[in-house]
C-alpha cells in the first residue's frame, strides 16, 4: 500500500487529487501563504473551535451564569470530551477524560501505578521529551521509589525486572513509534506497568490501547489534535485498571458524589477518579470543536499520507545537504526529524519563505506533517523552497544566524 | 466607617449613588433581569474578558499560530498575569504565577513544604473545603506522611506542634475569615508551614500575604475575580522560600531554561519553578482580560460593601425564617450562608423569580455579594423576594421541591 514519495509537483497534483483526507482543509482557518510543517507542536485553528469557543465564553458563560454547568452540560465535559477521543487511541467510551496537562497526568498515572508493579521503581529513558524525565524523578523524590534514566533503547531490559516505565508511543525527536504490544507483553510477563506518553501519536498514529491491553496513558491534545494553545491533556485509565488504583491528587470532581461536598473521598467510577479540580471550560471546548475534524477520518489514511510526506522531506533534506534522523516509514509517526549545524538559521530563512518548521537544539530541523490540512503540493513547494536556500545559502546571513532562544 | 444595613429600597439607592464601585457593573455583561448573588462561585464575564478570549483564539492563535509563542508572549502569560494578581494579594511582583487547578497547586505546595516542617505530619481540619481534606490525604498516603484531619477549630494547635497545615483564609460555607498573620506567627514559632488556599477571599478580602510573611499559597480565580469556567489557579510562593523548594511535579515550563530540552531538571527562578506543563492560553486569556475590572479598585471598599450586602442577607434572611450561618461582619468575607431545612427548594423558587444564588447540601444557602458588579438596590431586591416566597410559602411547591443533586 505504500506509496513512493513525489517527486515533481505534477505527480504531487495527482496524489492531492486522490487524497480521502483533501476535504479537511477546509475545516481549517490556517491563512494564506504559510506552509505550516508545525502541526506536531501547536495544530491550527479549526472553524469548528473557534465557533465553539466563542459559544462557550459569549453564551454558556455570559448568558447562562453558572447555570451552565448543568444546562450547557459543563459538569460532564471532561468525560463528554475524552469520548470524542477514545476512538483516535482503541480505547472503550467512559474509559478517556480531559484534565490537567500531560505532565500532571503523567505524575498521577505514575503514582498510581506504583502499587501494582513488582519492583518499586520509576524508568524513563534518556532521550524521552525532558518532561517525562522529570516528573518520573519528581515523584520518585517524593515517595521514596528509585529513579532510573535509562540509556535509549534499553527500556524494554529495565520492563523485564518490573519497574513503571514512563514510554511515548512516538519518540518527540525522531518521531520512532514504540512497539506498545511488545512492551504490553513484557510488562504483563514481569509484573511491571507502562504509562503510555501519547502525545505526538494521536491524531496522526492508529493507537489500539485496548488491543494491546494497556492500562494507563495520557497524551496531548495540541498537536495533530488542533485542540488550542495549551488545551488540556487526556488520560486513559482501562476500567479494570482504574478500580484498583488512587489518584493521588483527589479533588472534588472526581468524587462519586461531587456535590455532597463529604469530607470523606470516594472515587468516581473507572478514569473519572483521575479528574481532580474544575476543568477549564474555555479551553476544553475549543478542544471539544476541534475534534469534529476527526469524523469520518481514518486514522491510517491519516499516517499514510504523513509518511509520504515525511518521506519527502527526508529525502528532499538528504539532498539538500541535511542528516535525516528518523527511522523508516515502517516505524515512523508523523513527524520527521534532520540535522544541520546551522539548523536553526535554516529554520529561520524557511520562516522568513513561507515555510514554519520547527528547531530542537542543538541542531535538529523538525517537519511535522499534520496529514488533515496539509496538501503534498504544499510539502513538496516547501522543500524545494528547501533546496533553494541550501544551494543559494540563503540562511548565510546575520539575522537568520542568531543564537537559538532557550530561556 | 462600617454603615449599617439598607432597610428601605431608598436607603440602599443612596448607598448606590455614593457607592466608588458602582461603575463597575458596566464592565460586566451580565444579562437583564437576573439578581446574580452566586459570584463566589462562577463570576460572571466581563466584556474584556470576552474581548481577550476572541483574540486569543481568534487572531493570536488562528492567525499567529505557533509563532504566539513569542510574538503574542503567550510564554510568559502565566508571569505576566501572575504579576497582575500579585496586588490583590499583597506579594511582589515576580512571585505569583497561574498555572495548574486549585487542587494541583495545593499539592504541589504541601509537597515542597514537607522537608521544611517540624513533624512530618499534613493537617486540613474538617470543615474545609472537601478537595483541600483530599488533596492533602492524597500526599500523605504517596509521601508516607502522616494526615490528621482535624475538628474545626483546632488548626493552630496543630501548627504549633510544626506540622504542614492547609488553611483556606475565607471559609467556603461561613465565609469566616482566618487570622492569617496569627497562623504565621505561630509557624513560625513552632517549625510549622501554612499553605494558604485563598480561593474564596481573593477580589474581595484584601489579603497581606507580604506583610503576614506567607511563604506558600494558591487561590481560585474563578470567583471573585471572574477569571471564566475552570480558569486556571494562581500559586504563589515567596522568593526566598522557593529557592529552598522542589515542585514535585517538575515540568519542561518550569525549567531555567525549557527550550534547551535539558534531560536534567534545573529549576526556574523564584515561584516560576512550580509551573509544570504548557498553560492553557484560552482560559488565561479570558482571567488576563477579567483581572482589568481590578484597575483602581480598592479592596478595603470592595469589602466594605460585600459586608454591608451581607448583613442586609443575614438580617433579613433571619426575618424571613432562615437561620444565620455566618460570623460577624468584622471576621467575614465575601459570601454568606443562612440555612433551612427546604434550603434548596427556596434556592429554586428563587431562580424561579431571577434571583440566583447557590445552595450546599444538607441545608445551606450561599448568598456571594460580589462587590464589583452587584448594587445595593438589587440586593435588597433579592431580600424583598426572599420575604415575599417564604411569606407565602412559594418555595412549597412540588417542582422546587426535589431532592438536591450531588453526583
Amino acid at each position: 500500500m505504500s506509496k513512493t514519495p513525489p517527486i515533481t509537483r505534477d505527480e504531487a497534483q495527482v496524489l492531492d487529487a486522490a487524497d480521502p483526507l483533501g476535504r479537511c482543509r477546509a475545516l481549517f482557518t490556517l491563512p494564506e501563504g504559510v506552509i505550516y510543517l508545525v502541526g506536531h507542536s501547536l495544530g491550527p485553528a479549526t472553524f469548528s473551535s473557534l465557533k465553539r469557543v466563542g459559544e462557550a465564553a459569549g453564551t454558556e458563560w455570559s448568558k447562562g451564569l453558572v447555570g451552565s454547568w448543568n444546562s450547557a452540560g459543563w459538569i460532564d465535559m471532561a468525560a463528554r470530551v475524552g469520548d470524542k477521543i477514545a476512538p483516535l487511541i482503541g480505547a472503550e467510551p467512559g474509559d478517556v477524560a480531559v484534565c490537567d496537562s500531560v505532565s500532571v497526568n503523567l505524575f498521577k498515572l505514575a503514582a498510581a501505578a506504583l502499587p501494582l508493579a513488582r519492583s518499586r521503581s520509576i524508568c524513563v529513558e534518556d532521550d524521552e521529551f525532558p518532561t517525562d524525565q522529570y516528573v518520573a524523578e519528581g515523584l520518585a523524590q517524593l515517595s521514596s521509589t528509585l529513579f532510573r534514566r535509562l540509556p535509549a533503547g534499553s527500556a524494554m531490559a529495565a520492563l523485564s525486572e518490573g519497574c513503571v516505565l514512563i514510554k511515548s508511543a512516538v519518540n518527540y525527536r525522531s518521531g520512532e513509534i514504540a512497539n506498545m504490544r511488545s512492551f504490553e507483553r513484557q510488562a504483563q510477563a514481569s509484573g511491571g506497568v507502562v504509562i503510555w506518553d501519547l502525545s505526538h501519536a494521536t491524531g496522526v498514529v492508529p493507537v489500539h490501547l485496548g488491543e494491546v491491553q494497556a492500562r494507563f496513558a495520557a497524551g496531548c491534545t495540541y498537536k495533530y489534535m488542533n485542540g488550542g494553545p495549551g488545551a488540556p491533556s487526556f488520560i486513559f485509565v482501562r476500567r479494570d485498571a482504574a478500580s484498583a488504583v488512587r489518584n493521588p491528587i483527589p479533588g472534588w470532581l472526581g468524587h462519586a458524589a461531587p456535590f455532597a461536598f463529604s469530607k470523606d473521598y470516594q472515587p468516581a467510577d473507572g478514569v473519572l477518579r483521575f479528574i481532580a479540580g474544575t476543568p477549564g471550560i474555555l479551553s476544553l471546548a475549543a478542544l471539544d470543536g476541534a475534534l469534529d475534524a476527526f469524523e469520518d477520518v481514518t486514522l491510517t489514511d491519516a499516517l499514510e499520507k504523513a509518511r509520504v510526506l515525511g518521506d519527502l522531506c527526508l529525502l528532499c533534506g538528504a539532498e539538500a545537504g541535511l542528516l535525516p534522523a528518523s527511522p523508516d516509514r515502517s516505524v515512523r509517526g508523523g513527524h520527521v526529524s534532520l540535522r544541520h549545524e546551522n539548523g536553526y538559521a535554516i529554520v529561520r530563512a524557511l520562516a522568513a519563505e513561507g515555510v514554519m518548521a520547527d528547531f530542537r537544539t542543538p541542531d535538529t530541523i523538525r517537519f511535522g506533517l499534520s496529514p488533515l490540512f496539509l496538501s503534498y503540493t504544499e510539502v513538496w513547494e516547501a522543500m524545494d523552497r528547501l533546496a533553494t536556500i541550501m544551494e543559494e545559502r540563503r540562511w548565510d546571513q546575520d539575522h537568520f544566524k542568531v543564537q537559538a532562544k532557550v530561556t
